[in-house]
């Protein structure tokens, strides 16, 4: 893994390639979410016809089903889903915070109980980093432990410093096994002198990226924002950022300005399923009766095989209460579509020295 | 709407084709089934890449929902749903068989109570006819009234009679409007008598195509081919024969060694929903366990972009388990494919004179 900053410095928008064993990739990039080993109701040559390059899968849940040794078997992940591009994969960190109920955390590692049958996994740095490896990530993630928000200063201390000691572990593993491709992950909560802390000890560790996790977790827009500017400034130039989860096409904005390079979230394919489809400036509710006989497509501006293709808003409200799977399909495709048109559109205007112009035209 | 038969005669294999508004159609031909408008799981292109020139569609679910005023209001059907292709649409004659205890029928006409909303629907062969042609369908089908299996004589006789007077109202409707592309559907159970009184009556009405209806309702495939053949051999040789609603491919081979040109069936999609894959000579059911760390794919024969495009069994198999909507959309599209593969064989085989040795060799 390799990656060239092409323009920009440590802080404000930046353009790069991070080159892989699967493809370069331009960052700033949108990494649709495969948690299981598919971005849901995306054939993977139309993942790719939407401009996607890179996507984010979940060793965790690819652990839980249908295990490791399966995909290892399968050949590993790109050949088992049929994914010609780069995969990141996530260590299972996240579930620490979103499956809290469901886990105990110790300094050795986290044990968690499998929500599908009730088994036991254990999960250590070292077992994290191996399941990556084996699944053949292109960029793997560190085991770290985000805080939920609102959390005690103490709380969110204490996680933060786990997160260190497991990412000296992470780092070691590295060193011995001669990897490539391991970012580090920077915590400490909405406190900024804890950032500062984590961005020191992690930075220290040299990994070939940094990602800041635990942010867009319910402190609102405006404190991510303050402490996303504060942290992004401080990690090295050189490595690719990346901001875990994250979001909205305004906190991407926002998120690009402050020198943020990779992106992944849910999202479009989430809200795809549930018949939200992203438009410029806001959203459209495909289920509402205003569109029950609108011939317009979702965006008339869109060049995606949905919105070219003519596919109305009357078709696809009805698609979705007769509970057609096409409309899950066509909605996502668009949502995915209209992520990979921002990032065009950012990686355009950053090329062209006109990102502020661009970010406002988008806020119009 | 216009039927060239290309070769063979009365009863046989016959090669023809039907050349529409949207396209021609070569013949043997089977349809997918796009009941609500959509052939579950497939973006029309990727039908279209199967080979597809033709699909079903239900008038009667249709009017249900989303109503066949929107579906106008929205260009017709082939507007609607983005087919460029031909289209057949049911009159709703089925659903008096599917949907026995929510219809009550009289000479008049059949009176449904929705599903959906409890709402009564009121369809005569006037009306059923009427909403075809406001949906634009290239082929519609008149309303008649199958009967299950098994029926009493009485029974049967009766349905047959109404279909006939139905029949001939439709027809009336059709001089009336100055229609195109109506066909006569031939009901009589699996009485030889009833199906002779049947053929005559309703050849005699000069449709533009004959379709075979009631038959695969449980009376077995022997007791079905003996029907299909004494029925089929009746019908005019210069008009399309279409065998409603079958089936597997053995039914399908048999029909067309007896002279039918079309055939729908919801299997292929059916089956791709719920994990079972056609192969050459049987079924896959894909969920076993047997398939879990199997690399090979569904078929290594076939050429769909399943197949062809490396997703192993074992993939398929953690997507159904997982629950992931790709499951669907790839096992429905390599049966689709499968149908149209074992259509083209058959043309193939048809055209150069050697359908018993391709039939021969599909029972391998």
């Amino acid at each position: 893994m390799r990656f060239t900053l092409l323009k920009g410095s440590g802080s404000g928008p930046r353009l790069g390639r991070l080159e892989t064993a699967h493809g370069a990739v331009e960052t700033p990039v949108f990494m649709p979410v495969g948690t299981q080993g598919t971005v849901k109701g995306l054939m993977p040559d139309l993942l790719e016809t939407t401009g996607a390059r890179a996507i984010l899968c979940n060793a965790y849940h690819l652990a839980l089903r249908p295990g490791v040794e399966v995909v290892e078997a399968l050949g590993g992940l790109h050949d088992f889903m049929r994914w010609p591009g780069a995969i990141v994969t996530d260590s299972g960190g996240f579930q620490i915070f979103s499956l809290a109920r469901h886990r105990k955390v110790t300094d050795e590692g986290v044990r968690f109980k499998s929500p599908l049958d009730g088994a036991t996994i254990d999960l250590s740095p070292e077992t994290a980093l191996a399941n990556q490896v084996r699944l053949g990530a292109d960029v793997r993630m560190p085991l770290d432990q985000p805080v939920p928000y609102p959390a005690s200063r103490t709380e969110t201390a204490e996680a933060t410093d786990r997160t260190t000691s497991w990412a000296r572990r992470t780092r070691e593993a590295v060193r011995r096994e001669g990897l490539e491709g391991v970012f580090g992950i920077v915590q400490g909560g909405v406190h900024a002198d804890l950032r500062e802390k984590s961005v020191s000890e992690i930075t220290d560790l040299d990994f070939a990226g940094y990602a800041v996790g635990g942010l867009s977790v319910g402190e609102g827009p405006e404190r991510m924002d303050a402490i996303l500017r504060h942290t992004v400034r401080l990690l090295p130039a050189d490595r690719p950022r990346y901001l875990m989860g994250v979001g909205y096409a305004r906190d991407i904005l926002s998120a690009v300005s402050a020198g943020v390079d990779m992106f992944d979230c849910t999202l479009p394919t989430r809200n795809g399923r549930n018949g939200t489809a992203f438009v410029r400036g806001g959203t459209l509710r495909l289920k509402n009766a205003v569109h029950a006989s609108d011939p317009t497509p979702i965006d008339p501006g869109c060049s995606c095989p949905v919105c070219a293709g003519g596919f109305s808003r009357g078709y696809l409200r009805h698609l979705f209460l007769a509970g057609e799977s096409l409309a899950l399909i066509l909605v996502s495709l668009h949502n995915v579509w209209f992520y990979q048109d921002l990032m065009a559109g950012i990686r355009g205007a950053i090329r062209e020295g006109r990102f502020e112009a661009f970010w406002a035209s988008c806020r119009e």
